[in-house]
């Protein structure tokens, strides 16, 4: 589909000239917070999620012209394509069907003329029984103890959602399994990891559609020498999920079990598959993690079926836009006042930076408008008292408050000056927008606050495996939304391939000079051969 | 000292007509890097670091108008003044002395006409009688049984920075101690750490300058609650951290012992004193610690003596300068290969831009460049699989690579590919600086990468005690020397006050609902009514 550009979009150019407006010292969001139906007016709640975005730059007048612009991008029409099976990826020619892993009804999905449905539910069921048994002690380690650990092998999507998903649900983890995380290549990450696990009553699941990812293949590499050094059976040890027919769905490479990723569904949209269902169903049981589905199911009938202006998804997706494109906030953070969504903001990192940070449209234009921004977060209150000086009084940035109504941990019901902890920590979730919008002018310029940034505010009522689906869904539904307002492509990521080619050329003399000592790196630019004889040395 | 605004500023007013010329097509960093000397030209090392800003947006011109503005600014004279204990933090008029906690030279150190070093000698000297004393087992809990937990409870400065210096040095860590953070105020956090540890066992250091941050002794009343349930005695598990005279400090609330802190040193200048001294001293050993302190001690010194030309932090928070101001990238990412010092980002990002993200010069008057940028990161190659595709071909953010010549677990030499997994880091830490600076054109729009993306790298020999101090006092003197290159004070955060102020008039709220059912909210706010009804209801 080709498409226009920004700027032939009379849309586009309206929001531009809207800016303008919005940036006048009397739309400071102090003046346009004195509506006493303000809250009324830029909320919306559905789906187990309340969304306000009451103290976000923006009027009535911004939020009509944002409407036509996702109804010129026809935002509603291609989420539907994407959900029903076209070949969204178009660089990549493939659609994009992570909602069908979350597809509870017994309607077909159709690619290339064949309905996906079936294969998605037996993948479910495998992973259901299989599960079952490992909490039953009936399949155990090679040397017949149960499984008291999982050890996922896996890098960027075959893990970040999944940290995030059990992160967030850990205080119902109820079937004595811990869960680890061997991503990352570094050898300290292998070494920590096997200086505290019990390797007879260890699983290791690698996650690798390929089964070519070199770090995820390094590391399974090293553990199975590892296995083999103590007299252990690696094969008892194993499960993959992965592409079917790769080397890691082999029967020459024996295993556990094998359960089977689909390349209609993308690393970073795939903790809804086997990549998280695996995993956290060993972690927290099937049955949570299908609740889990649940509530990500819902959210995206929401995104698909509600109008424009009731799509929480969508109007957010159009906030980030505004934000990013006629605002000129080239970063957002995320800040969850909730520990056990510590990991959130690194999963939305990669889903929307790996996603929406694109050099050219889905039709192979370049971009005439920055696309995608820098996501970053941490935890508040921690984060009050680590970066929220810049945020107040430095290079302004908005933000996604997220709050909990109802904590786990209820017995602890401790006052300190009259308030519990939690709500302690909800005093500050509710002060901190209001002091970014109000801001608070003093004789000291010291202590001034130039108030009128922006932020949003969600609620979930509580931690459970719903609401957790539901905001993942959200964050996925607003991403991809983002992008069809940009006429990107969300799906693929060309841009990390650079770096992987030229990596193959240094690893390459790497390895020869590991069979021959007296290789020189004669073939590389002066900077890669200085790089490479270090290595090489004693050090610096 | 009245300070000249940047536009008065005539090295400033030169950089900004040079940025132009770097700019130009012909300015691209692949052209930059036909140079063979540029990595000669562009990098330095001393005191245990190489630091190689070749691969920045800079050439020879550059560094003689950066080194000018170094000199307009004096620096030099500046740092001097800090490390003398002149009245740096001007706001606050107090001086900045964290250099003074690893300051082993006989020298004294005038505040106000009085030597502080000897204080700060005798809190080294307490720190390490007491831990030997519990590393001995000659303290133990309320029962009689030896620690093997440690818990600080603390937020922001309090506790960051000895999070990532603790999980720097993981793999040193032999004293059978076991180290957690109750930072934030959020239920959760208390509540997983006490679904965990040995009550019995376990040590809570409660660090607060004023004992009176609102999440610490929310945290602390919670913990003693918590202990005095058990039938323990919280006096037999508990120290402190805190400033002399503090309640945390006084006679009348019995504790194991306490340990001073000093006005004159910052939260998150703070790691190198007892805020850190005491918990890495019981994770690591006394011994450790002073080595971590005489690393970060030859950085300091090397940061005071050294010429502007050599001097690492100094050419480091220039080229931040440049980047920031000059170039206008809003953020920078930090990315250590090296999955230990995941926590480094985290630190930074307090450091930086609570330091520096301010909006005033430190003579109080509005600043009119921008100061402080975005700080963000996770370990590579995780990244890599995370949100470099951004980086890539997104919106382009400067990057420090940070890289360990020799790792910890030297046993795992399984070769994959030809390499090890040490090896594998290494490959793709070369390959990207490269790949982001040199980019790549291709047929496919798709498959084209820009380039000129600005980075440098760091390289440590290993994750040695002394490194990790002279990575962390590079990464503080860097702070600094932004800051006098930007005029602005940055040891104070009036930032975050105003957002305590508006909490403590909700938690008053919170308190009078807890005292009476039928309170209602009529003194705040729509939307702040809202939020406390929601949080007093049954939900959404």
């Amino acid at each position: 589909m080709t498409q226009p550009k920004h700027n032939e979009n009379p849309t586009w150019n309206r929001l531009i000239q809207h800016a303008d407006i919005m940036n006048l010292p009397e739309k400071h969001l102090k003046h346009l917070l004195t509506d006493n139906n303000r809250l009324e007016k830029f909320s919306l709640k559905s789906s187990g999620i309340f969304y306000d975005f009451s103290r976000q730059r923006v009027d009535e007048k911004t939020m009509d012209h944002l409407i036509e612009l996702a109804e010129f991008r026809k935002l509603k029409q291609r989420f539907d394509d994407m959900v029903s099976g076209k070949k969204v990826n178009v660089t990549e020619n493939r659609p994009a069907l992570h909602t069908a892993t979350r597809n509870f009804s017994d309607d077909p999905v159709f690619v290339d003329g064949k309905d996906v449905m079936p294969s998605i539910r037996k993948v479910r069921k495998d992973i259901k029984a299989f599960v079952s048994t490992i909490h039953e002690g009936k399949i155990t380690g090679s040397t017949g103890k149960p499984f008291n650990t999982v050890v996922v092998i896996g890098i960027g999507g075959s893990y970040l959602g999944t940290e995030f998903v059990a992160n967030a649900l850990h205080a119902m983890a109820d079937k004595n399994m811990k869960m680890m995380f061997l991503s990352n290549v570094d050898i300290h990450n292998f070494g920590k990891i096997v200086s505290v696990i019990d390797i007879e009553r260890t699983l290791w699941i690698v996650i690798s559609k390929s089964y070519t990812t070199a770090e995820t293949m390094a590391n399974t590499n090293q553990v199975i020498a590892f296995i083999e050094a103590k007299g252990l059976d690696p094969a008892k040890h194993f499960v993959t999920v992965t592409s079917k027919g790769s080397p890691g769905d082999d029967p020459a490479n024996p295993l556990l079990s094998s359960f089977h990723m689909f390349d209609f569904i993308g690393g970073r949209y795939s903790v809804t598959s086997a990549v998280g269902g695996l995993p956290l169903s060993l972690y927290l049981g099937y049955e949570r993690f299908e609740r889990f589905l649940k509530g990500a199911e819902e959210m995206d009938l929401h995104a698909r079926h509600a109008t424009e202006r009731e799509n929480i998804p969508l109007v957010a997706a159009l906030i980030s836009v505004w934000n990013n494109n006629f605002l000129s906030y080239p970063a957002q953070a995320i800040i969850p006042y909730a520990s056990p969504l510590s990991k959130l903001s690194a999963h939305i990192q990669q889903l929307s930076m790996e996603s929406n940070g694109k050099s050219v449209t889905e039709d192979g234009n370049s971009q005439d408008e920055p696309t995608g921004g820098i996501i970053f977060g941490e935890p508040g209150t921690n984060a009050q008292h680590s970066f929220f000086q810049l945020a107040h009084q430095g290079r302004p940035f908005p933000i996604d408050f997220i709050g909990v109504i109802h904590p786990h941990y209820k017995q602890y019901q401790n006052q300190s000056k009259g308030v519990t902890n939690h709500q302690e920590l909800w005093s500050n979730l509710i002060a901190q927008p209001t002091a970014l919008a109000r801001g608070k002018e003093d004789a000291n310029p010291a202590k001034s606050f130039s108030g009128n940034r922006p932020s949003s505010t969600i609620l979930l009522n509580d931690l459970s495996p719903e609401n957790i689906g539901r905001l993942l869904a959200f964050y996925e539904a607003k991403t991809v939304f983002e992008a069809f307002i940009w006429g990107i492509n969300p799906f693929d990521q060309f841009g990390v391939e650079l770096g992987k080619i030229l990596a193959t050329d240094i690893r390459k003399e790497m390895a020869m000079k590991n069979q021959d000592k007296s290789h020189t790196f004669e073939n590389v630019d002066p900077i890669t051969k200085f790089y490479l004889n270090t290595l090489f040395s004693d050090g610096l």
